[in-house]
């Protein structure tokens, strides 16, 4: 069929939601973030692209860590209003059970299935946005997330999301076994 | 529930998959890829975390460009292929219909729904990973993966990884509007 060209302002289908918490002023806030992405695999590194003028920003410049966790979809509502709301006008701090771990300053949250504590690595300066780049120093989860001491997402219930049509989606079936399905069309070896 | 530590080597649930395209030696070739995620908005900008010795890598420090193709699940095996074996062995440029934008040397999948061609912005040397951030310059889909002009996963069925259990997972039901169902949480205002 044939092709279309589009806006080049397309995004990744779907996008992952997390929180990523600060301190900021001394009050533990949180904001609700689809771009963020694993970026290294030893030591492992984990990055967040923020538009530069939230309010999370200058907290994690000034703490040189951050949190990033993962909610499941029973925090749908107070993670949506996480990115209606800026810390600025709004206190967060008391809309979840916090945490801390290692280090100061890095608020967890007790609901989410998967916390990880990060010190910030690099701080990358792009036009509109900032894309911090953190080393995972610490994660948390409970025993119910688990299974063979992995999480599992079919205990966490993540969600995801989607721009510039705006949903929430949730994750849908196992469709198969990664670095392994595709053995079949490798041939003669 | 109590807190469990594990390991820091966690990741994010779940993890869009994507190919990465390059022309390598003037051969295309794609690179299986899940540490993907947009990184800044205005001009749309998108990076990908790939290990250093991946056969990728040094097409796009030369080409200085790369593209990112969002398959559909019916791509499942070819898709796990493309990160079961490296280019450098083995010729993945008959795997798929190629196309070409507007940049040379960056090949782009006919059977994607999806199609993004990135002008090289920033390599971020990390320890074990290069980060590559490319503007998107281009970006192609088909009128039957539409709706209201822009693209709908409903209609793309994109697929997403998780790891280390290594397992690829389909879309799941929509749950909510996005900026909009967080605004119940809103009191007095």
């Amino acid at each position: 069929m044939a092709r279309v060209k589009i806006d080049a302002n397309v995004f990744l289908y779907p996008m992952p939601m997390v929180l990523v918490g600060t301190a900021e002023e001394n009050r533990a806030n949180f904001m609700a973030v689809a771009w963020v992405s694993r970026v290294n695999a030893r030591p492992p590194m984990i990055a967040v692209a923020l538009g530069k003028s939230h309010y999370t920003n200058p907290g994690i410049h000034k703490n040189k860590t951050f949190s990033v966790n993962v909610p499941g979809m029973d925090l749908l509502e107070k993670v949506d209003y996480c990115g209606l709301v800026s810390g600025k006008n709004d206190d967060k701090s008391q809309l979840f059970d916090i945490f801390y771990g290692g280090l100061s300053n890095t608020p967890m949250i007790q609901q989410c299935p998967l916390c990880m504590e990060c010190k910030l690595v690099n701080a990358v300066d792009l036009p509109t946005n900032t894309l911090f780049i953190g080393e995972i120093i610490g994660a948390c989860t409970e025993e119910r997330f688990l299974t063979d001491g992995k999480p599992d997402i079919r205990k966490m219930f993540p969600f995801t999301l989607t721009m510039p049509d705006n949903n929430y989606w949730g994750v849908g079936n196992n469709i198969g076994k990664a670095w392994n399905i595709g053995k079949n069309l490798k041939t003669g070896k």
